[in-house]
């Protein structure tokens, strides 16, 4: 059994939850000066002298007092550890806290030993930018300095590749003492880990800024990390993508996968076939020049870029200029609509593989990394079919069926690959034994699809479990594990060859203005998931630290949190959106693919992404606080703080509807909120209506119980393509009710 | 007599306030869907039938029932106007209104007639990118066409002049129906002022976006409406330049006085004298190509650039590098505190006319404005008094002091810039009978010196009155007019030459991240008043609408709203600001020079800007809101809505400081603020104190008032050079209180 600690914080009053199997104990124990992320980080680096995990033969009330001793065992450690805690994330793979800290002000000084590299000295240059951000000084101090006695010596090894290399060493140390602060590492990359380990490490105290006394040894667990975002579906200007850069790299994370092109749009100028992005763009595209811009950028943060062109699926929008490409006559146009559509190269004429050598060529001295995405997913085959040159093709090559075509196709498309110097790329589809082993294969089909690729000698990334646009928590993203499931038992071979993972931003439903919510914080999640220990596992200390991640990344630069007011006040129609907001932090888009099957017209690109369900968060951290709260009234109905906090919350959701109301009507784009509205002040009310008979001790009468359960029924269904997740809250309340073992009340 | 009329909402309940001389009337109406903002509108536009101002011979009580009769009226006109009204900042001069609106949505475009000049493309561009973000549009629509049909027909009669002049027309008509909109100028400034006022009549409706149909007939009041930014004692990057730029454009600003040099710093490249950004920049200058950038960006958005060299005091940055410019030997190190230093140029010898023609040379090519500012401010004149060299210079020219000696260097100056084709400016010091009469001047001490200046045939500028760093409330600048006071009797002439205003950003205590708050919002106020015809003057609509445009201005990329909550998580060292921010949004920095004379420790560009007074709004909206509910409870004492409201808020404010206190000491930049909150909460009990005698009509001991009062003075003080802005609030509940007509409390 797994006897765990955590700890809820309300303001300055912290109160100590453990759980063992069904035993709960809660202590309130007020604390000043200590941080909540102290003890989860402690506890999770497991370098403190707490077991994490024990096994018992007790019965429950021994069990009750060995809870009640360890609460006081942690209260003890609390109490000693009085000194802000570090909130890092990913968490390092070993961390020894030392003794004291070492003050940051302006006498904070930087110097370079060993390589002079000058991705380094810019990764320096970015850090003092950022670390007089954190701290308000002025740009007059924090220097990069050749003094000896510099506060922090940075020491690279050696030089960097010229072009970044899949598992270039990532490695770092990081001592840090009450007189200075030095971090090396073998590569470059080791030291812009580093550098943003450092930043996190930056906390306030009674005297000023400073970073605590510790030595950090950490290196990634995977050496590919990535972030996919398809820029085809909807267009994400350069600047965008550069802020989702800086994100990736204050993750470390370090492959940035571009999906370019796609039925809706070809978004890379080629000077090669002018026509791709001039006709399947629709004006929209990077210009060359820009797309070595964000290469240079990328690669200044320690992120490699690779590209996907997909084929010989997904393709519309290359046969917008070039139809011959294609297995029928066309015309095409650039499609709008999202799905899976039949249009696909024709991989009987020699003129395709023509054109692809000639396109590759061009693509693979623009994109400098040693990977080319190719696609190879969802081919419907259904052009294939049609044809009749294709069919007698396939009859003279003796080929079965449609994967035996595609399959011939992918190993032309990897010959062109290969012959222009790089290694091949595709989605589980491409997998098939006559391709050559350096082959990746990047799988949303699962684990177990990815350790059958490895058994069959090939290397693979996952992505399945990592689709930020399915709207998933956190949660659930979190324990997805590149190797568990099916790829739990590979051999020591086998897992060398799962690489790691990709998280995918498909973007039906993303513009500029959204995408940053859809990716952030989620990702961060994903990206300790793919640095971090395997061990590290514990999803109330990640959703901790992902707080305070998530508000830092907001400041430096992305948008998720900054872009909310603004969408909900034209939504609103009005500055006055304290109401709107109240439901809206309550509510998050439906999950997996149902937008596409709740959607009130058919969804196409030409829609524009200004509804309730396009402004708000994927998670709400709101209904995830209640459902804390709850879950601690379901245990222990009696505790008057958590009591008072779940009414009072009730209470303004009971009295919302009320605020909302009068204004629906004065916005066309609140008109489909109403019902929703209404719904939330019902529910919330029966939540009252149960915390009355749990405050009183009485059970409800069934009858009750039976109504209330059916009207949350309903409320949990999907409006305005949203969900209200507090429901299962509300549902647990009514239970916690109705399962008292008071009397019930008498109708 | 001026009867005004005025509307505050709160929530869905708004209270109409009539004021009529001494009498004041109320009535609570229940009016949803109807927005304040348009009744303001109306009535300051004065396109309605209501006289603004009437002369009335009458009773106190026919005035009661005059003012009760309006009341009703403006009930009724209220409930004709149901659609939303427009929030238009400046108001334009004259607005026409018509039946129905325009729809704006996916069908939306644009076409050009007449003048095709980049400068009008490039301006729809940017208006149908905003429009876009506006509505949540994707970019595939509100395109520019060539089509006839367009939604809005763009006209400029002429193209605009290479380099942007003073004076050039910025009038134009913009006519909007329900089928359509037509722009109409005689240049481009035309068109991107009526665009401007175009995207701010953009509304949110029941059905759609929309702009109402309305004929705006506009032109600025004055052809000079300026902002003066100082980047030498502190440096403000180019991209904090452009944002700000921006907000300029939108407010139809059309001057940037860029204060590059002073004696904490010389902020140009120089090719011709290196050694002045070299040595006297810290490494924070701006290069050469950024300079002209940032004046093609200026340029786009019909805004001219007018630099500023401050000479000859104010100059100890050039001395760094070339110490024989200056009146003493030197050697000279960049300024590093605030105020008037001795360092001036040497105005005897001739190598300082041959350097600055070489460098005004350099300078007056670098920058295409026809004006060329040389400061000529503030100097002490005490290097001339002790150099012997040019004590015999003045008497060999017969100076009689050193006002006659910077006269003869001025006209020296004043030949180089018009040998470069320049005209010059400078400040009121410059002023001297023997320049030229193009010469303009910058008038710091007020309108008298404006006006004597314009007397004597010298056109000028007014900046007395809009110092943005003296921290006064936006009601505080609006009714500064240059053409008001002294300047008010100016012949027809004379009032010609009068040309407007630029308000001044000093720099003493702003960074890149506080300066936006510093400007924004309270210079769309000084907009408004240089633009809008000079009858527009109401302080209650200019702060309505300047709420508005503040909130519209931080989403199109200003920070002065957004900078505000980082500002504050770093002064806590915590993520948990609630009561930080309650005590922050009442508090104002110390106003006028205070700053100086109440710092702690001597202040310089040295010192980290992340105190709290830093991080605080110059003017707190939410004391406003409180002082407005306070008057309407000292005149009507029995106003059940508002004195729940004037409670609730005395109740979170007495109880601030138990959730403040606890974690002063986890933050050093916390300390100093503790006092202030502690005061916060007793002067926010006194309040409460006094609604108790107000509720129950009992006037309070006299020993009460006495003791209150001097709590309240004591209040008053300034702590951590910060204002408690509500203690006046507060101060006149005490007082409504004690001189209620009730019976007093017996002690």
């Amino acid at each position: 059994m797994l006897l765990t600690g955590t700890i809820l914080i309300k303001n300055n009053r912290q109160i100590v939850e453990l759980n063992y199997g069904a035993v709960n104990l809660f202590v309130i124990v007020v604390l000043s000066g200590f941080r909540a992320s102290s003890f989860c980080f402690l506890v999770n680096c497991g370098v403190y002298f707490l077991p994490l995990s024990c096994t018992f033969k007790a019965s429950e009330n021994n069990l009750r007092r060995l809870a009640a001793l360890f609460t006081v065992f942690i209260i003890a450690l609390c109490s000693a550890a009085a000194e802000p805690a570090p909130n890092l994330m990913p968490l390092p793979s070993n961390v020894q806290p030392g003794t004291g800290e070492l003050v940051i002000d302006t006498s904070f000084t930087v110097s370079l030993a060993g390589s002079k590299d000058y991705r380094v000295q810019h990764a320096i240059e970015r850090f003092l930018d950022n670390l007089r951000r954190q701290t308000g000084m002025p740009p007059l101090y924090m220097k990069l300095t050749n003094s000896a006695q510099a506060t922090l010596v940075v020491q690279a090894d050696h030089a960097s590749k010229e072009v970044q290399e899949l598992g270039e060493d990532e490695s770092y140390s990081l001592e840090i003492n009450t007189r200075g602060a030095r971090l090396r590492a073998v590569t470059p990359l080791g030291i812009m880990r580093g550098l943003q380990t450092l930043l996190q490490l930056v906390v306030t105290t009674s005297s000023g800024f400073a970073v605590p006394a510790v030595t950090i040894r950490d290196q990634p667990r995977f050496p590919w990390r990535g972030l996919m975002i398809d820029v085809s579906r909807h267009f994400i200007p350069i600047d965008v993508l550069k802020r989702n850069l800086d994100g990736m790299a204050a993750l470390k994370l370090n492959v940035f996968h571009w999906h370019l092109s796609d039925d809706q749009g070809f978004r890379v100028e080629s000077r090669k076939f002018p026509k791709l992005h001039e006709m399947g763009s629709d004006g929209l595209y990077y210009t060359q020049d820009q797309v070595r811009e964000l290469i240079a950028y990328a690669r200044e943060r320690g992120i490699r870029v690779v590209a996907e062109f997909d084929m010989p699926g997904h393709s519309t929008a290359w046969f917008v200029g070039y139809p011959k490409l294609a297995s029928a006559p066309g015309p095409y146009q650039i499609q709008r609509k999202w799905g899976i559509f039949d249009p696909a190269m024709n991989p009987a004429q020699e003129e395709t593989y023509k054109f692809l050598d000639k396109f590759i060529n061009e693509m693979a001295s623009l994109f400098p990394d040693k990977y080319f995405h190719i696609g190879g997913d969802e081919v419907n085959g259904k052009q294939w079919d049609k044809n009749p040159e294709i069919q007698a093709f396939m009859r003279a090559h003796g080929f079965k069926n449609n994967q035996d075509l595609q399959a011939y196709f992918n190993e032309r498309v990897q010959k062109i690959v290969s012959k222009h110097g790089k290694i091949m790329i595709g989605w589980d589809e491409v997998l098939h034994t006559d391709l050559p082993k350096d082959t990746v294969v990047q799988s949303w089909r699962g684990q177990a699809s990815l350790a059958q690729a490895a058994r069959q000698g090939y290397r693979g990334l996952l992505s399945y479990g990592y689709y930020l646009d399915l709207m998933w928590p956190a949660s659930r993203h979190y324990p997805v594990d590149p190797m568990s499931d099916a790829a739990a038992n590979s051999s020591p071979d086998e897992a060398q060859r799962i690489l790691g993972g990709e998280a995918c931003m498909w973007s039906e439903y993303v513009s500029p203005e959204n995408i940053d919510s859809r990716i952030w914080p989620r990702m961060a999640a994903i990206a300790e998931r793919l640095w971090s220990p395997q061990n590290v596992a514990d999803t109330k200390s990640m959703y901790e630290r992902l707080e305070t991640t998530s508000r830092w990344l907001d400041w430096f630069g992305l948008t998720h949190h900054s872009s909310y007011t603004p969408m909900l006040r034209r939504i609103a129609g009005s500055d006055d959106i304290a109401a709107l907001r109240m439901l809206a932090d309550l509510v998050e888009p439906v999950k997996d693919y149902t937008r596409e099957e709740t959607a009130p017209v058919e969804p196409t690109s030409l829609a524009p992404l200004n509804r309730l369900v396009d402004a708000v968060r994927p998670e709400s951290a709101t209904a995830r606080h209640f459902a804390a709260m709850v879950d601690l009234i379901s245990s222990n109905p009696a505790d008057p703080v958590i009591r008072a906090q779940v009414r009072a919350s009730l209470t303004n959701w009971t009295a919302n509807q009320a605020s909302l109301e009068p204004v629906e009507s004065s916005s066309f784009l609140l008109k489909e909120v109403a019902p929703l509205s209404a719904a939330l002040s019902r529910i919330a009310s029966t939540g009252m209506q149960a915390m009355d008979y749990i405050d009183r001790g009485n059970r409800p009468p069934d009858s009750w119980v039976a109504d209330q359960t059916l009207l949350l029924q309903d409320a949990q269904k999907p409006q305005a393509q949203l969900l209200l997740v507090i429901v299962p809250s509300v549902q647990k309340l009514v239970q916690t009710a109705a399962t008292q073992s008071a009397v019930p009340v008498q109708k």
